[in-house]
Parts: structure tokens; sequence; C-alpha cells
């Protein structure tokens, strides 16, 4: 049953978002969501982060301490369109905003950019409600494409070339930083015409 | 945003019914539910059925007056899994039954057989909740079965031949009751070994 | 490569059948095919039935002696419209039927039911192409449900109550075929109307 | 039967690219493809394309004269993995390549960069076998994004600002086409590492 309440309050979360989406299209007269995708953490992958974290490997202490077993991630078209969204979410009256890292503001040491959000969604069965955290990852195309690359160069990385691909990957994290930029000044100037 | 809010009324039902079914699985020792599908009603179907109502063709009277705009279809292994799913429905705290119609213990006069419930979903958006209405219909395969050789014999009937076709419709309805009884009953006696 | 030649084996099947079926619809005025669905044994089940043979265990015994590594299964209304459905199979001419089994005629020990045919499809890449086995299990909607209960009754069995619930299940096959046969006497009566 | 042809070529070409893919993933050690999508030009959109090119509207003038009735696009990481994809295409034995369009040596007006093959595939039903033409249109995310970005941008080009929204997209463009480039550098650099 466990399982099945992270399923529904990420199902939850994904309907929750397409209602944002066509709420916003409205206003901005444009989408601002290109894609919604998800993800259950495996029960491999948490065993390896407790032990990582020095944790118990319990099921309590999972539930507990793990805020991305149940994780959203929205890709929008403009860096902007990200703070719609985010706004969007806290102002669920039903959602708590339990935690935020805005790694667009302050990039990862590997260059990764986007805003996680961990939320609370209150999940019903029965009689009882329960409090579900879902991780929401939000950035945009550019960020996306970029996290993508760098999961791809990880074998590079292990194969002892650490830091000169990490030097490599961050100017990467630049071109891309680079064009969101350059994408949002060229939008505002169309939008104005 | 009608539509997104009869889309998130099914995105909970659905959603729910799957943690319905890991809980009845459990207790049951065996899968209950086969398979789940929704829909939304058309525009074109919506304006169709107004009119037969003979209602007036407005957005606020399909909403106050249609209880299926959204539905959605359940179909389970036995004839007596029907009961225990609805009964978990009728349980759910924040789900309000608004109308049940058995057509099990009632077939209608073609010889149709399902369980419907019309239940009210609340929908969160922003500040504000509103109550949702969708139409589950729970059957067994085999009345599912028959349900859509039903809909297939539609052109005959339109054809002239109504009478002897429901006729013999009847006849299929009647099969499918006997098959439901004796599977029941085969089930039953493995489950008492 | 492998594994990606089975999956193309697989889509070519099933688009072929996509095919056949609209061309049935036509001539039979209703659809003959109710569902598809496709699977690829996993290693570890190839492994399993190759030890069962007493077989070695290589990929190339695995690629020469299994038939079923690539299965797909088409469910039908009638128990007829299987042999409709097998013959424009047989009369693909890039398809090649490797062997057929009718367990309709001749059920299995446990009552299962189907019509198997073992299919070699041309698959081509580059400038090579290969010929790879498919299996199709075709059976009736009545056929699939009686499949799907004997599976689910497979932990009774293994609980040492092997011989009663195998005359148990027998039992439920024969209701099935019963109805088999009845929906199809009806649906003749309805045609000649 | 003419809609189940143009299907059965997207299935065919789809599924080759999937082997295309774990081909090169191989040999290149990282994955080529990101993602790969498909369409059908519905009946109304092929009527206005041939009242726009002033032919005759029948069904045959369609299949004659139409190459992009059914469409395939691919999107991949690089821009140097589009000639390898590309190539990889050409020489499958059972297509023809009819027509070329290199849009990415020459954008189109609009800024628009991708590279069309239109392909013939074989279609075999019953004895007979068909060649069926597919447009495949290939390109890099950022040209993907781009041209997403371009038909959002079309209602304000409607709305009587043509030219200088032309000229603000062809800014977008070579943005665009920068990133490509850039990345294209930096992956060459880490892999000679």
């Amino acid at each position: 049953m466990v399982q099945a309440r992270y399923q529904y309050a990420i199902d939850v979360m994904l309907t929750r978002l397409r209602m944002i989406d066509a709420d916003l299209t409205k206003k901005n007269e444009r989408p601002l969501i290109r894609n919604l995708c998800s993800r259950i953490k495996t029960a491999e992958s948490i065993v390896k982060k407790l032990e990582r974290k020095e944790r118990e490997v319990t099921f309590e202490t999972a539930v507990n301490t793990l805020n991305d077993i149940a994780g959203v991630r929205v890709v929008c078209y403009f860096a902007d369109d990200i703070y719609q969204i985010a706004d969007a979410v806290r102002r669920q009256k039903d959602f708590t905003i339990v935690k935020e890292k805005n790694y667009i503001r302050k990039p990862k040491k590997s260059g990764y950019q986007s805003l996680h959000l961990i939320v609370e969604v209150p999940v019903t069965y029965l009689d009882k409600t329960t409090a579900v955290r879902v991780e929401i990852q939000i950035r945009s195309v550019a960020m996306d494409y970029w996290a993508e690359l760098d999961s791809q160069m990880c074998y590079k990385k292990d194969a002892g070339q650490l830091e000169a691909v990490e030097k490599a990957t961050k100017q990467y994290a630049d071109v891309i930083a680079g064009v969101d930029k350059k994408m949002l000044e060229l939008r505002k100037k169309i939008q104005k015409m």
C-alpha cells in the first residue's frame, strides 16, 4: 500500500500540473510546459541512498528521511516559465511546501541547474488522509538537455578523468545558461511588437 | 478549465480504484480488477443528449443535469467482485455517492447488466474545491463482453429488425448471466479446498 | 541486436494483424479482433525453460530451440473468428508457418484452449534478411478469460491441491467452451435475420 | 486499407530506427536518438495542401504527389548524429531514397533547420508488396526546440507583424545553430581525453 500511496501522490501532482498548464497557457497565450514525467525510486536505489547517508536501512527511515522517493519533472520552454509554474504550485491550498532548492541561482558544482520543490500532497484512502512528499524538478528545455548529456558523461568520469571532464561539462553548462538568457531576451522583444 | 476539471476527477477516481484494487488483492489473495478505462463525453454527444432530454443546450445545463460527462469503467473477474469494489468506493470519506443504479439485479430491457454509481469527487485548484460528478460502471468480464457485442449489433437494429434482434440479444444476455453464476460457484468450490 | 530483432518481428506481426483486422472488419461488417498484446521472454525464463528441457544454456540453443521467445496474443469476439484470422496469417506471402498446434480441437489437460501458430517473419537490417520466429496465440474472449483465471489458480495447485483443483478448473473450461458454442449459434441466428 | 498501409510503413520505419539506434549506441558508446515520433496527415490537411498546390483533390493525386502523408521525426543529441542516422537509413537494402533536402546546410527563410529524407518502404499484405513513401525529419534537440517555438509564434505573424517577427525568429535560429556548434566542439574535446 505504501508504493500505491506514492503513485497516488504522483498522479495527483501530474494532474494538478496539467490544470496549472491549462490555466497559464490561457494567461500567457502560449503553452509553458513542454513535457511532464515521473518516477518512483526503486527499492535498490533507496537502499543505496540510505547507506550513503549512513542511515539505518528500514522502511520507516526511508519514508521519513528521503524526500525524493516520488519524483515529478517539469520541462518548460523558457527560463522564466519555471517561476510561474513554481508559484502556481505554491498557491495550491491543499499542498504544503516542505523545502525549496534553487539550483538555477546557485548551480551544483557539476553545473546542474533546476528548481527543486519538496511538496506534501494529501492522499486520502477510506477514512484517513496522509501527507505524502513528492519532489518536483522544474527546468527549461536547455537545462534538461544538459542534465541528460551530463548523465551520459558519467562513465568518462569513472574512468579517472574526473577533473578534466568536470571542467568541460562546466563549459557545456555555461553554453546552456547563455542560450536560456538569449532566448528570453528574444521572446520579450517579440512580445513587445 | 471545465474539461480539465473533469479530467482531474477521472484521474483521482482511477488512481483511487488502483489503491482499492491493491487493498482488495491482498485481502482476497487474487486480483479483482481486470482493467480500468475512462472517457470524457464529447461536446457533440453532450449536445445530442441535452436535445434528447429536451433541455436547453447550454454549458450550465450540461454540468448540472448530465451525470456521465466523466465516466470510468471497471471490469472485474467475478460477479461478486463488483460489490466488494462498490463497497470500497462508498467508504471513501471524501467521495459522495449521488445515485446508484443496479442493472444487475434489474437488467435493462436490452439485457444490459452493470452496477452504476454516480460519485462526487472533490477537485482542488488554488484556493477552491469543487465537487465534480463521475459515473462509475462496474461489471464482470462476461457483462463487458456482452455490452460490446450489443453495441456491435446496433446497425442490425437500425435496419428494422429491432424486435427479433432484441429477442436474440436477450438470449445472449441470459447465456452471459449463466456463465457468471457458474464461475462463481466453481470459484467458491476451489476456495474451500 | 538479437533482442532488437525479436522486437522488430513482433512489431511487424502486430502491424500486419492490424491490417488483417481492417480487412476482415470490412468483409464481416464487424470487428473480429478485440485486443492484441505481445511480450518478449525474459532472460530468466529462457534459462528456466532450457533447463527444464535439459538443453545447454547458451544463446545459440535458445534461438534455435525455443519458438516462443517472441509472442503475440490475439483475442477475438467469436470462436470462428480464430480460423479467419489464422487463415489470413497463413496467406501472407512473406511469412512461413513453421508449426501449428490446435488446442481448441484438442485442449491441454488443464483445459487450456487456443490456436498456436509459429511463424517465421523476415527481419531486414542493412543488407541482410533473417527469419525470426514468433509464436501467435489466437483465442476467443472466453478462452482468454479462462487462461487468466487458470494462472491465478496456480498458487492453490502448488499448495498440494493439484488434483482437486485441476478437476474444478476443467469444469471452468467446459463452461467456457459452452459459452463460445452458444454465442456462435446466436450470432448466426441474428446474421440470418 | 490505404491508411492502414501508411501506418504500416510508419511502424516499419520506427522499428528500423530503433534497430539503427541500438547499433549506433554500441558503436558510439552513447545513445544518439533522444526521441522518435510519428504522424499521419489528416484528410483535412491533405485537402488543404492539394488546393494550395492547385492540384485536383482526389485520392490518387494525394498518394502520387504528396510525400509527407506519413511522417517520422527523429530528434538526436548532437548535430553530427544526424548524418550518422541518415547514413544508416540510406544503407537499408529494402528502402529506396526518393529525395533528400538538407535544410541544415541551407536553412529555410524562417530559419528552420532539419535533414529531410523521403524514403520508399516496402509494405507486404497477402501476395502483394507496395512501396509506400515516408518523410523522415532528422534534427538535433536544439533544432527541434526552435521548430516548436517557431510554430508557437505563428499567431503573431498572422497579426501583421510578419517581417519584424521573422527577423527576430531568425535570431533565435542563429542562437540555436551556435549552441549546436559549441556542444559539438565540447563533446569532441571530452572524447579525446
